[in-house]
């Protein structure tokens, strides 16, 4: 039921369902900013929208299903805006990766309560790592491949050796040594780039009274002088 | 009152209270690890002890009194964790910093309902940046601060130039060139160990079937052998 409102032609029908959909994530998206997950509640999205909770249940399932759509929805958005900001493979490889962290970075600081959603389980006992989130999260890694391998093309990255265990990893996934290569340096990116983001939404880097944006571009530049591990 | 049970001579009434608070938040403690923070609950805790909800609230006046333990706590463990891994300050300054990474990353995986309650708000509205929660967490950054002064005395590190925002910062808290080097490193040093730890107790890596240990390892490395930024 719920593929119709994506599928070719939607007909009013789907037309309807998926509007009433993007009604209720907005709703639900405005839950999430003044409360947490925690208050987020398919009944009081249905109290805003003046409907019954049985009407409401008909487009989610329940209250996992909502969340599911708002966190693979975060997924596509940060990713698209990195896209967006590193758009024009012609451009300096070196700006493009500068400029992927700087819309990174401005996504969440926008964004910080669907930030939040990210890489975790936002309430206790949610699968952060269910098939459509996982394949959502691939989509933001994408951009930060792509981007990685124009600057292994010409930089001084390609020479690095990946350590035993990571060069095995890659192996057992059928990665040839230079994808590998590149795979570890965007995982390294968006863990240095998660740590960075985590602790700045949440207020650590305000309550030293430092502005943590020379933090960000220092690792940006350190990543793009030194070899990989 | 509170303060009674650590002061000098507590006397057998204020053994006793500080003996009631320590089994109030192992109780909460399991709560916390069973069912995240929004598990925690003051009445939950008296049932499970089997006193009054009133009575508890003798101990702690709030449920948010009793998670402001439990992150100080939480702090201070892991700082004790870090310093017991670094002490001996003879010790050759890189395997220092090498032992305090795997002694967070491996207190984080040991204690993930604790790690969770660090650099931010564990339920929505508290607040992560009170008073007694900065102190706490200023003493697991101390430990870092000591042991990159040593790797700073004699490293390729003390040669960096730092960026004119970090310095204007450091000059307006009065400190020295050399401590606002190693502030701003020890605080990279920070996001990244917490880029990765989030990561990791989040399921994350495992997911893409990746053992992290070669990331970690190859960021302090990192941080050995490249000037600051």
């Amino acid at each position: 039921m719920d593929g119709r409102a994506h599928a070719g032609g939607p007909g009013l029908r789907g037309r309807f369902r998926a509007q009433v959909r993007d009604e209720i994530k907005q709703v639900a998206l405005r839950q999430l900013a003044d409360g947490g997950p925690q208050a987020l509640s398919l009944n009081a999205v249905a109290k805003v929208l003046g409907v019954s909770g049985p009407a409401l249940y008909r487009y989610f399932a329940n209250r996992d299903a909502l969340l599911t759509d708002l966190v693979v929805d975060a997924y596509r958005d940060l990713a698209a805006a990195c896209e967006a900001a590193t758009a024009g493979a012609w451009k300096d490889p070196a700006d493009r990766l500068r400029a992927l962290a700087k819309a990174y970075r401005a996504w969440a600081l926008e964004e910080p309560h669907r930030y939040r959603l990210l890489f975790r389980a936002p309430l206790y006992g949610y699968d952060a790592h269910s098939e459509p989130l996982v394949q959502a999260s691939q989509i933001a890694m994408n951009v930060a491949v792509e981007v990685l391998e124009g600057i292994a093309a010409e930089g001084p990255v390609a020479g690095g050796e990946l350590e035993a265990p990571l060069a095995e990893w890659a192996a057992g996934r059928g990665m040839p040594g230079a994808a590998a290569v590149i795979a570890v340096r965007a995982t390294t990116l968006w863990a240095r780039l998660h740590g960075l983001v985590s602790l700045e939404i949440e207020g650590n880097f305000a309550s030293m009274g430092l502005d943590p944006t020379p933090l960000y571009e220092g690792e940006i530049t350190n990543l793009l002088t030194t070899p990989p591990a």
